[in-house]
């Protein structure tokens, strides 16, 4: 046994207990008796101290040290490892345990203060967690820039400065699509009868229409939907709403291209560091794809069309093509969860420079709702009407999640790179769209990016897959093009 | 910090990782997509390395040297933490990995060797079986009877001289009621129809009225029943057969004995030594009692027939005591699981001697099915006409479980002991079953027995609970009774 193969054995133990500790967290969203929720706090806690201090064991260290790997995935494997053993060595123990409960305890206040919209009661609280995560990412960071630090969680090799410049050269053209859009008439949406249990019926088809294994994964209803577990245990959950069935078609074809992903790496990694999507921007840009450019895609909703008349009946619109405009629509609205593809990015821009801000000491807790307003207004042209809608509105501050927002467009951008290439490499993808056959698609994603796992960096991967180094430009064209012909500008 | 608080709160750990260890379990049986089990196998076998290191963690054996308990709860924690720490370190560590292989191997072999009716093909593996599990319970014993070391497992506090005492004290007179009974007419089983669907609306119903605490557990179906978790969240499955809705009923009942006592022990001891039953056979007590002295009792089951025929209207029987005899019909059958009240002990007691000879060196695996058959042959009246209804109906042997049997009769010993303190305690308990009453039965078992969980010795809780030493009059007299009236003798 070399230290190489010693380090791996080890670690092959640790992802499994990280397996089972995701499959904990999909009880605890699914399955779990109400009652149990303390009970279920201890057994995470203890199943994270163990993690925490397998991953931290000075062994690790000297095995890292001693390790010669021969190949790229040996080398990968050891980049992976170092990066998690480097990054948990950097933080006092005292720190992490200080913001583990202060962000847990955070959670309660956030969720309190906006039933209340009461944000002056939540920002004092916020205040702590940006002074303690401020502390933790100048750990992380050794000198450098604290929010590349905190990037580094979620989307390692990328700086926050490549984000800004993408950004950026987004804003104004988005800002303007949107803007004659809502100058345009608005088509109609559905209306019918649509009971819960044949949109899960619909939406199982559907996930496996898209190449979800259902051999190795599951659809479950949750309070909100997500994908958990990687290698030969995946599952996802969904909603509905008799109201709005797409909230539970699309929710569904998301979370099914997160779960592809994990699906669709190289059997040979599972259990490894390689075993899984390698940054959240890569796992946005797959559930982003499946979810907008394949499904929300003219071809592939004329299709749908049939599919949902024939489970639903009547369901207000008459033609495929009223039914691609109602898939469709954009419309005003304050909650980035509910936002359209035109809509959704400047949501996230809005966050990434105000969070971006604060953990440059730039702006402080005390004027973020106002800087929050001021520049919400001045990209949807309309003032936040309460906190619940404006900087109250999502959970991720509260838990300390600073440099995660910016991946859900990294993820847009990305998909609009791989998209590009895609349509390239297939160029009569419309035709099997039109018929529901999506193998040719799902395969080209696995072939080119999915199966790599961890393997390469996320910036790499992107452009081994889609030929081109990520840039905005893609994604910009495509919706440009699909907005203008829909909305006739 | 005392060495006595310092080991609760790392035991306390061990027992949380425990917990998720059997959610695990649980899932695979429910919830796991087949093509993960390979995967799982990987994790569970993580989860067992990390309880086996701590729960043989020299700190372990140093706190318990310096732990001063100052209470009879603290006494008892530190017997049970003992008990648990010399058992893993008495087996040497090969020794328990070649088992635990071996074992999940053999259970293999057992099912093709019973799919095959081919003895021939199981007994080779067996014999290893043995010959380690003889081994094993040599060094468990050391230099003490190795059956004993082994039932220690399951019943701590028992010996097999004291369960034969019991068992041969019953066997002539279970094996002459039953000859007697078989010998009258038998009475109408049911008939009618018994969608899936409204048998777990009637079992779920059924759990709550038995006490089942449903915001700290669920009813799940799975191919076999099971009770499983402790504390908060406990849970159970059953099954269901379109035929035989008294399979999913009683199975459900059973269950719920086995998980009301999980749900009734103080919560004080939660995630603690204490926090359980305090074994297989008590644990038996509480499933058998639920299920046949009170489920199967003809004060209930007036009750459950009108519940039967308004959710199945006809269902072949036509009176309450038509439907009693239903339930409590004795008839000739070769399976142990399918056995009724009469005869579900001389199952036990052929497998408790067959398996204390295979242990003493008194009889090889070689003469086993011939013992078997014989011993069947002379307490049941006819011959075994294949394997699969004789020595490879059940598992246990393949995965290494001996011991385990006899405390399934040492339940139903236990209920008749239980059953006879109960109802002296509550005179009017019948008037109460008629009307689908069951608080003062299960609160008189919680308050007398289930809140303890682990603090008292099995044969002292018992004797505890129902003011005698166990024995098998109590027992013997109830299903006399009961039998005797049923079937006229």
């Amino acid at each position: 046994m070399t230290a190489y193969d010693d380090l791996m054995a080890y670690q092959r133990q640790t992802e499994a207990l990280a397996q089972i500790s995701g499959r904990l967290g999909w009880d605890q969203e699914t399955m779990m008796p109400r009652g149990a929720a303390a009970q279920r706090g201890e057994e995470m806690a203890a199943m994270a101290a163990i993690l925490h201090a397998r991953r931290t064991d000075p062994r690790v260290g000297d095995w890292l040290e001693a390790a010669k790997p021969q190949d790229e995935v040996a080398r990968a494997q050891i980049r992976e490892i170092r990066r998690s053993f480097e990054r948990a060595s950097k933080v006092p123990e005292a720190l992490a345990t200080k913001l583990a409960q202060r962000t847990s305890e955070a959670q309660g206040h956030w969720a309190a203060a906006r039933a209340d919209e009461d944000w002056d009661a939540f920002a004092p609280v916020l205040e702590e967690i940006v002074s303690l995560k401020r502390e933790e990412g100048a750990a992380l960071a050794g000198g450098g820039d604290i929010y590349d630090a905190m990037l580094a969680d979620y989307e390692p090799g990328t700086t926050a400065a490549e984000i800004a410049a993408i950004f950026d050269a987004m804003r104004p053209r988005l800002v303007a699509l949107r803007a004659a859009i809502l100058d345009q008439p608005q088509p109609a949406g559905l209306s019918g009868s649509f009971p819960a249990g044949k949109q899960m019926k619909l939406t199982r088809h559907l996930a496996r229409v898209f190449g979800y294994d259902m051999g190795r994964g599951r659809v479950d209803k949750a309070v909100h939907p997500f994908s958990s577990g990687s290698g030969a245990d995946v599952r996802i959950t969904t909603r509905t709403s008799e109201e709005d069935p797409f909230n539970c078609i699309y929710s569904t074809i998301h979370e099914v291209g997160h779960a592809a992903y994990e699906q669709g790496i190289d059997p040979a990694y599972a259990l490894t560091p390689l075993g899984q999507g390698v940054s959240m921007g890569v796992h946005e840009s797959q559930s982003r794809i499946y979810e907008n450019q394949l499904g929300r895609s003219r071809a592939f909703t004329g299709w749908l069309f049939d599919q949902m008349t024939g489970m639903f009946g009547d369901i207000g619109v008459a033609s495929p093509d009223a039914f691609y405009a109602a898939v469709n629509r954009v419309q005003n609205g304050y909650i980035r969860t509910e936002a359209d593809e035109v809509q959704y990015n400047l949501h996230i821009m809005l966050r990434f420079d105000l969070e971006r801000a604060l953990m440059a000491g730039d702006l402080d807790v005390s004027d973020l709702q106002t800087a929050w307003n001021d520049r919400f207004a001045a990209d949807f042209g309309y003032a936040v009407d309460k906190p619940s809608n404006g900087v109250l509105q999502d959970v991720h501050w509260s838990v300390g999640l600073f440099g995660y927002f910016p991946t859900y467009s990294l993820g847009n951008v990305y998909a609009g790179c791989l998209n590009r290439a895609l349509r390239t490499a297939l160029p009569d993808l419309d035709a099997q769209l039109a018929q529901g056959v999506l193998e040719n698609a799902t395969g080209w994603l696995r072939v080119n990016l999915q199966r790599h796992g961890g393997l390469y960096a996320p910036r790499e991967i992107i452009e081994k897959a889609s030929g081109i180094a990520p840039a905005e430009a893609p994604l910009l064209d495509y919706l440009e093009a699909k907005f203008g012909a829909l909305y006739t500008l």
